[in-house]
């Protein structure tokens, strides 16, 4: 088995995303969470852009890994001054950084247009930058920019760029798609090329993708199976425009499916964690249809996949989700049949007998009728057995609520809600402000349930959605509420649908809450150290 | 250049994604939009699977199509009966469609396990359900299900469950990697084996992915290269798990790169438009990352790019943006846009000067900044550019208003709204009832202005859209909505923002009247003949 060196640069290409920011000690934490997963070279960034990076890399200089190496970025020198002059260059030899990644130039529309810089003297600026960190001790990586549209447009200068490159002692040159708009046909055969003139000189060839074309992925499989060795990508695929190769579904793919070895089993099945936790971080709404780590990714609709699931998983699942850490997903909907509601009822560790899931499928159809919609409001779901089996229990009993929205005259908007409940004999009536109906709701409930169901208090809403039913009647519609919540550590949907979309709100509201009351008494029974 | 046929599976595979649901009304606006955007073979489901289907097929056979036929779906026939006896193969040739597309197995772990039919009784049903519908004069797609995993485990048979379905006259044989987890290197291998096996039958060859290995496209792409001329997906890549191949991308991928014809040139430019319409329609708040129609994915940061950019747009863009519709977006540029906003004017009949453009591209800037967007909301837009020209009449003065929403303890839900407004010079107040805030507030405007501008009693809201803005705040995030209202003959859309949902629903609300009124206003100004 071919071992591939991972080469993770979410901490500088994946930082030029949109909405892509991390303070330097998230980004400590960042590296740390790489290194875990079993990431071989960490790319930290320029060891001196800004102050937010110099701290960065002086907190690195302080830490240990388990495996990783750390890597500091950098250009090739500039064109006026020796390779030792050139502060950048300096600034990269000076740093802890046992690695140093240079990028340069390949492509010569961007020597002409860009950096007007001729052919033969940004050879020279490849070899001799490289050759000054090589000097000063540093595992050199080279990345050749523009690699694809060079090799396309001059092949020979392309390559030559890389034989400068690797004899300089580049531990790795990477042949990078920065356009990203290459097709997998072109980067085989490129890199088909790429590894036969190289091969003599024993350096390691790599590849850097981005997904403009929607290949990111299947670009870095062309490569490794075309021989190259060593893979740069980006945790969830993070990056500018349509962001870099997603080393999530490319390790998977490589190790799984094409027999290279990448991580340990048990780092394998760290994955769906891990690509959670660095979308938590970095507070993204996890994409539940993402390869391999996805809550949709191994999610079963209708009976006939349920049964053959059952029969034999290999009939509708490509692998077995446990491999990377996640799990199989039944979902539910009115197509939905007995052996679906048993399985979700045992996930939830709910006895049902055959009439009782005959009950909740007419009850779902019923309500999917109305507009519910089950498939991603797994709390309501779960709420909705416990009803029809009668371990269903309330945390409070609605006496009213009221919502007043008010834009006053003087321009300014104010929103008021008032709840009146009973919990255990008792009457709690508590009014807050929001900043709209359903958040006044919110806290006015919690305000009153918190003080009896601390844990209500861990319990964030983290996803608020409305979908128009029937949307052509205007405002007359009926309104479906979606709430996604968590408490750090699951989380769950509730669905409320009324032709009042305050009404429909405060449906979801309680289920949500509700819910997460379960999964609190469910953590308390399971927890042996209780939760901080 | 190879012509490559195009099929839309949105409206069948597509729905079994999370989230999908259609009316049968909206299913046929997914049909028109398909067949404006050029392609050639719209699946619609299965006629009679449920009282909504029935509902599509019937609207669907009153209808007109420039250039797109309608597919039926269905499965080959059952074990025990003849085709002729098949109910579902008898729905299916009664049907209007003259394209029945037959899905049937290829693999014997699911001959074995799954449906359990032993290997010849399988290409008899293949073969007697095509020639049936043959034989009735329907054009038959046949849909090889789990073809590449049939073809690794027994190539021999799942040659043969192809060639007996050419045989029995099916137009098109289509090889489905229906788990979704085949890579492009076995995608095109075995595509290769299919096209020179079919290759003598005449028979046309097609290939339908799914996106569990993050290949649905890239497997698309090996598969048109090795043969196929036959391509299955769906809009934005919807469906079930990771989704199906993404057709809008796959197009411009066939087209743009590898030369092959899918779409006109108009078509191809109106492909971001539609992206955006799908995701509209189904709700989706839609993905920026997107290859080739996101809004990223030509967006250009830091000054070398948009230096490079200046100098030639080949040094950062894979492709021209505008051959797809979509635009560069260049973060710090202020030019962009000035031809588009003289353009809008000039529709509205509105006189522009550059100053007055410039300052409603900063405008609008800014606004879009705070979560407007005005490509859905041409009604907001033009009320913008009168606000920017002074040509904006509004047609009252607000002092106030308030929404009251209460569940009482009966349980019944009340909402009221006051409004207290000044038309020339006078004081309005009205109350009204609603089933929700914001139609109780279009209530009670409308009982106050609609004796003064009797044209109002015209408009109606058509759709009402509800997104929340950085949806990870929960309840505390920001809400745009969206109104669509026509008079009968216009139809335009409207936009409000804020924090609180019923304030920007305010907002979106006036703007619509408002808007309403300028078009009544045009109207009279045009018409010969008074409207009824």
């Amino acid at each position: 088995m071919t071992r591939i060196e991972l080469y993770d640069t979410t901490l500088r290409d994946g930082m030029q995303g949109e909405g892509m920011s991390l303070s330097a000690e998230e980004k400590l934490r960042v590296a740390h969470r790489l290194d875990e997963l079993g990431i071989d070279l960490i790319e930290a960034g320029f060891p001196s852009s800004n102050p937010k990076e110099l701290e960065l890399f002086d907190l690195l200089s302080r830490e240990r890994f388990g495996h990783a190496a750390v890597a500091a970025f950098g250009m090739t020198r500039r064109r006026d001054v020796t390779a030792a002059e050139d502060p950048a260059l300096r600034v990269l030899a000076e740093c802890f950084a046992p690695v140093c990644t240079l990028v340069g130039k390949t492509w010569a529309l961007h020597l002409e247009k860009v950096v007007k810089v001729d052919r033969e003297e940004n050879l020279r600026m490849i070899s001799e930058s490289i050759a000054f960190l090589v000097g000063d001790g540093k595992r050199v990586v080279y990345d050749a920019e523009h690699f694809f549209d060079g090799f396309h447009d001059d092949r020979e200068y392309a390559l030559q760029c890389l034989r400068v490159a690797a004899e300089a002692g580049a531990e790795s040159v990477v042949c990078c798609d920065t356009n990203g708009g290459t097709l997998p046909d072109r980067v085989a055969a490129a890199m088909a090329d790429v590894v036969a003139t190289l091969g003599p000189t024993g350096v390691r060839v790599g590849i850097h993708c981005h997904n403009d074309a929607g290949c990111g992925v299947a670009n870095s499989l062309a490569a490794v199976q075309a021989g190259a060795s060593h893979v740069q990508g980006t945790m969830n695929g993070y990056g500018e425009r349509c962001g870099n190769a997603n080393l999530v579904t490319v390790i998977p793919n490589l190790q799984l499916k094409l027999g290279y070895d990448c991580l340990t089993g048990a780092q394998l099945g760290s994955l769906t964690g891990a690509a959670l936790w660095f979308d938590e971080l970095l507070n993204f709404t996890p994409n539940p249809d993402k390869p391999y780590v996805g809550r949709n990714a191994f999610a079963h609709k209708g009976g006939m996949h349920v049964a053959g699931v059952a029969a034999d998983p290999s009939t509708f699942e490509h692998i077995d989700p446990e491999v990377v850490g996640n799990r199989r997903e039944v979902l539910i909907s009115e197509l939905s049949g007995k052996g679906t509601v048993h399985a979700r009822a045992r996930d939830a560790g709910i006895e049902l007998d055959d009439g009782n899931a005959a009950r909740v499928i007419e009850r779902v159809k019923e309500r999917e009728h109305r507009g519910y919609h089950y498939e991603a409001a797994d709390g309501s779901f779960e709420l909705l057995l416990r009803k029809e089996t009668g371990e269903y229990e309330p945390l409070f009993r609605l006496e009213s609520w009221r919502a007043i929205v008010e834009k006053r005259a003087d321009g300014r908007v104010e929103t008021e809600a008032t709840i009146k409940i009973w919990v255990d004999g008792e009457r709690y009536v508590r009014t807050a402000e929001g900043n709209g109906p359903v958040n006044a709701l919110d806290r006015a409930l919690r305000d009153a349930l918190g003080e009896i169901y601390p844990h209500l208090r861990d319990i964030d809403l983290v996803n608020f959605k409305v979908r128009i039913l029937n949307e052509t009647k205007g405002t007359g519609a009926v309104t479906r509420v979606l709430l996604d919540a968590s408490d750090g550590d699951a989380v769950w949907g509730s669905i409320g649908v009324s032709e009042n979309i305050i009404e429909a709100s405060w449906e979801a509201l309680v289920d949500s809450l509700e819910y997460g009351m379960q999964v609190g008494r469910r953590e308390e029974k399971t927890a042996a150290v209780p939760r901080s």
